[in-house]
């Protein structure tokens, strides 16, 4: 979620060719609260696969997106809303067969344990459902997240989202520990250390008199800079919060339908087993649908004493839309694709690696990628500088990526899961060329 | 929000000629949170206008869903969102005029005080942000909202909806206050009254050390138990809130979009300026779009330090359905039809009042009816369980309304804004009908 460069109408710089008359009109409209991505930002009228357009009918290729995950403007999702938005669309307060086929072949996706499914639409929604859950299901208060998570935008999940920034206080309820950060925390065993640290802010929220309800983890810690291994490192800590009575939460809206390659959720890499997980930006291809999936007597409490109705959550059309989506997956194969495609890109950022010591760390599961840079491989000082004219150098290639981390210091990769391997070329061609112009070596 | 017989599994009563098979299907995926309508839930499977259709193709005349306000699966939203979800759908960190053409399209429908208007999925969202804004323009933490109120699911917005039930515990900086009732409060002034009681809820948020945020009002007191009259009755607690250094929150996710006939918005009724406007239900037609309109000098402190990113707030998509809704409100005169058609179903309940006393009181703005029934005039005890035979009895009859208020008394009746004098005509014969079987006179 980190911005790279959000536009800053006081320096007015490096709009040429760009649209400055929108970006004012804009800002008359929505207000101080919106950002751009870039410096230069883009304007886009046309999409379709991982290709965006300008109105020139310029191309711009996709490596960004997550939310189009089947790819821009599938026609299969567009056939299924049209469809069902043309025959109902109604709340789950009737009875209507869509949102329960939807749900079925959903939780086909989770082992038994995963009982249940609530929609939402959102993933800020699903995560406050699941906070909610978890807090009538423990009695206690108390969520441990990590140092620069994201969560979400409503109260009680930006409260637990520091990636917000400095001016967003978390609540007196929450205690951050540091994301498992193999790269930094050189040899160490960061299973360990996260389980550990995990214990610790157990025992500080106890020494506070709160009890533990969570701990809530985006499991391929997207915006504190992609922590992909190893595999497993997640298990230590899952048993550290169960013992304090408290619940695990996987936030799989960045890392799951598939995203990480082969299977279907990212903490499946880890062979962990969550109490709540929560799902939102790729599951209906950029329709407003989310969810929450539940063991099913953890959802007793909340259940029976609060109810939940949200009025679009798992509305005709939504489910139609997040139905398709899983169409596609298997018809097209997108698991596998993302593994082999995300293999090879890989594989050439690797190649790029020798060429370019700012590249420190590679780190990547399937088609979410994270690239470390850094001024020096030794000290590994972040290169923050440097990934904002990568980023923004790449939009002049029209090749769209972001950066994530505390420093913004890591190239976040994420193109739709249609990405082939002529656009992973095309991709590490452009960063190459970048990589080069940029001339930190 | 009150549900009217909720379906009891443990009961299983009332269930002959429905989906049992589907029921617990249903229970058995999206377990214990979810709740239906009526003793014997309705199975749609098509909707078209002011009609849901059944698996054996019988209609329902729909008389509560202000979602679909104009009208079930209207084909005009449908080619809108065809159209857009085939050319481009995307978030707001690129830049595309969609969201900007509908944002100025829907400001247009505000005074110059108003000036930003930002997009989330859901009113819960829309909400839920004005908390955040009006937080973070005031410094203070209190909220004032009324006694049976409905804002939202958030944990934040669900903390300040007593109507979701005894469970639902309000935060420690919330205070309620009795809803402007002119039917119980007899002839008292109930402006005045409501003035005073937000005042003294700011002197006891002051005495406990809370600074006063904001007052939060449904400004037609939906779940409350729908009160409309005398209009001005607000103004008196704006000044109280205003004076208190508080915002003024209008929450129109029920009454806006032209419900209350004549003008779009229902505190347009009262002859108040908001600070803070949100938006839902109504505003897509079943898509989820939602949004916030604020006077721009209260975003400012939020959006430089806080700024916000919905993922799926203001997509291209969310803007054309918008749009699409905009167009018929205005194309096919749905706030005159409210009023028209408003007005010849009250004269209607009005003779009905005539021949049946249960019927206490009948309030109303346009096409939002709110019909109080009571087991005796004098005093006015409640009518609750004659309410759900009602409210069920309509429902045997295949037109649907639901009821609202804290003893569930009152007849919620809030039908699409496309319903006609003839769809009002059936609706009163109906009840007609069902008012006779109830026996109560």
């Amino acid at each position: 979620m980190t911005m790279i460069n959000a536009y800053d109408p006081a320096s007015g710089t490096n709009l040429a060719g760009s649209e400055p008359d929108m970006i004012m009109r804009r800002q008359n409209l929505l207000g101080p609260a919106y950002r751009l991505f870039y410096a230069n930002p883009v304007h886009v009228v046309r999409g379709e696969g991982v290709w965006l357009y300008d109105p020139d009918g310029k191309a711009y290729l996709d490596v960004y997106n997550n939310v189009a995950c089947v790819g821009h403007c599938h026609p299969h999702v567009v056939a299924a809303l049209t469809k069902q938005a043309s025959l109902l669309n109604t709340h789950t307060r009737y009875l209507h067969e869509t949102v329960l086929d939807y749900a079925e072949r959903l939780l086909g996706y989770f082992s038994a344990e995963i009982g249940h499914v609530m929609f939402t639409c959102t993933g800020s929604e699903a995560n406050d459902l699941a906070l909610r859950v978890a807090k009538a299901h423990t009695g206690g208060t108390g969520f441990i997240i990590t140092d620069f998570a994201y969560h979400g935008v409503t109260e009680a999940t930006a409260g637990m989202s520091p990636s917000l920034g400095p001016a967003m206080v978390l609540g007196e309820h929450v205690r951050k520990v540091p994301a498992p950060d193999a790269y930094r925390e050189g040899g160490r065993d960061v299973g360990a250390v996260l389980a550990d640290n995990v214990r610790k802010a157990i025992d500080d929220m106890r020494a506070n008199g709160i009890k533990p309800a969570g701990l809530l983890v985006d499991t391929i810690f997207s915006s504190d800079g992609v922590f992909t291994d190893p595999q497993g490192f997640l298990s230590g800590a899952v048993d550290a919060i169960h013992e304090s009575g408290g619940l695990f939460i996987a936030d799989e809206v960045q890392s799951g339908f598939g995203r990480t390659g082969e299977r279907m959720w990212g903490f499946q890499r880890h062979e962990i087993m969550p109490d709540l997980v929560t799902m939102g930006k790729p599951m209906g291809n950029g329709h407003p649908v989310a969810g929450m999936a539940a063991r099913p007597e953890i959802l007793a409490e909340f259940g029976q004493r609060l109810r939940y109705f949200n009025t679009f959550g798992g509305n005709a059309v939504s489910a139609a839309a997040g139905m398709a989506v899983l169409d596609i997956i298997e018809g097209e194969k997108l698991r596998d694709n993302a593994r082999v495609v995300g293999a090879h890109l890989r594989s050439g950022l690797e190649s790029l690696a020798l060429r370019y010591p700012i590249i420190g760390d590679i780190r990547s599961a399937g088609l979410f990628v994270g690239v470390e840079l850094v001024r020096c491989r030794a000290s590994k000082e972040p290169a923050r500088d440097e990934t904002a004219r990568v980023v923004n150098g790449l939009r002049e290639r029209r090749v769209l990526i972001s950066a994530a981390g505390p420093s913004a210091n890591i190239l976040k990769i994420r193109p739709p899961l249609v990405f082939s391997i002529d656009n992973a070329d095309l991709f590490l061609t452009a960063l190459d060329e970048t990589l080069a112009e940029v001339g930190v070596s």
